[in-house]
């Protein structure tokens, strides 16, 4: 099967990731929306618009399932891919599904972009699967900058994170025992957050449930010899590819670029 | 007249403001791309292509002069805006020139976005205005999300600063006498930079310098007796209106919203 994966920007290439190692047999095909990254930052009617176009061009390439790789538009666009001629999974329900099962859960936190916490999406999903839990959230707009500038180990993240996180760090009377990396960049803080927070908070990152999302159509499909995989970016910065092998774990990567507005260009 | 202005976003602002209090009996139209901010990350085709489509935008509303208040869009589309019917003014070449004529200034360094820097727009113009100077350059990523988040005055600003300019701190064997804010939103980290700087380095605000240089198209045109501003924005999410307001120090701001890719919206 071709499973295409939509993100922002090349966050979601942590999703990807999951998917290739968990699905090894299986073709994919990326798009990050890296001419209009980021999505965190703006309005609902905005997203939903990126991600239809985004979703229009992997079906116009042949995917059979669709990944929304974004949390911010998983957040809000996934009600307006209803209908399409594949399969849609987003990283929210899956991402809130592995934080609901944990056994001992009774105070979850969620950590995002400020537009994916503005959603609520993620309150929704933890509400209806575990009922009467309590949940806390709280948005960081300068984790994605921090992460993209390769600072993430820097006693600069570690100050950010402490500002962001003040009330939830060891000693504070009302931690939550479970937190959500709900943003696709986050994996890569999950060492320094797990130092900062310490061992008795549970961390849950969405990639990896996404991955295992999948598994209803992918667990009978029959895997292909030589699997294909693409990527496909629509602005094609420097920047963009450094930052792509760091979180797709490759030495190199070759992305394509395409335009996404080709009718209103000029 | 009337004086259109665009920029990536919301730190243009700050150019429109110097202008409304420079020419006060003009009318001004500003168009921040919300939808599409931030540039600085993004390819030269990218922002050519987008600084296309803002021009077109403000043509339309009938300015008869134009501002591109956005380094980036500034170091790479000012070529592919020649012939237009109104003249076009950017902030580069304003903020090089101030630069240029301070009468001690022989190091002359530049803070900007990854893309300005990348551009060497500013170098160009410098070593053109003042042959001979030395130039030193310095891409500041964290600055504009850390602008976006209202967390200039704070500890973790000045680490920032402290790591990305940490050979050009008092005590340094070689610092620059000059400091270009070779971004938008650089001017409200000035008070912290100042202060981590020292008073021997005169920081040069590109907006103000902006301002003065639109002279020659309005010193001598008739003012009106109740000029209009407008502000477009073609992504109106919440947070774009709380830090414009401290951008244009205003209480309050009214930003009205245009969709930039109506034909390829859906």
């Amino acid at each position: 099967m071709l499973i295409g994966v939509f993100d922002s920007g090349i966050g979601g290439l942590t999703v990807l990731r999951a998917i290739r190692e968990a699905w090894p047999g299986h073709s994919t095909l990326y798009l990050g929306d890296t001419a209009r990254v980021p999505y965190g930052s703006k309005s609902a009617a905005t997203v939903v618009r990126y991600a239809r176009q985004n979703t229009r061009f992997l079906l116009d390439q042949g995917v059979d399932l669709l990944v929304v790789a974004c949390n911010t538009a998983s957040a809000y666009a996934m009600d307006s891919l209803a209908g399409l001629p594949a399969p849609v999974v987003g990283v929210i329900e899956p991402g809130a599904r592995a934080a609901a099962a944990g056994a001992a859960a009774s105070h979850i936190g969620v950590i995002g972009t400020a537009a994916t916490i503005r959603s609520g999406a993620y309150e929704r999903a933890l509400a209806r699967l575990r009922p009467g839990v309590r949940i806390s959230v709280r948005a960081c707009p300068l984790f994605v900058p921090l992460v993209e500038e390769g600072w993430e180990a820097t006693p600069i993240a570690r100050a950010i994170a402490a500002e962001y996180l003040a009330d939830w760090l060891p000693g504070a009377p009302d931690r939550p025992d479970t937190l959500v990396l709900g943003c696709t960049h986050y994996p890569v803080l999950r060492p320094m957050l797990a130092e900062l927070l310490g061992p008795e908070v549970r961390l849950i990152d969405a990639a990896r449930a996404t991955a295992a999302a999948v598994a209803p159509w992918l667990g009978g499909a029959a895997g292909e010899a030589v699997p294909r995989h693409r990527l496909f970016v629509t602005d094609g910065a420097e920047g963009f590819a450094r930052a792509g092998c760091r979180l797709l774990g490759q030495e190199n990567v070759e992305l394509e670029v395409v335009d996404m507005t080709p009718l209103a260009a000029d």
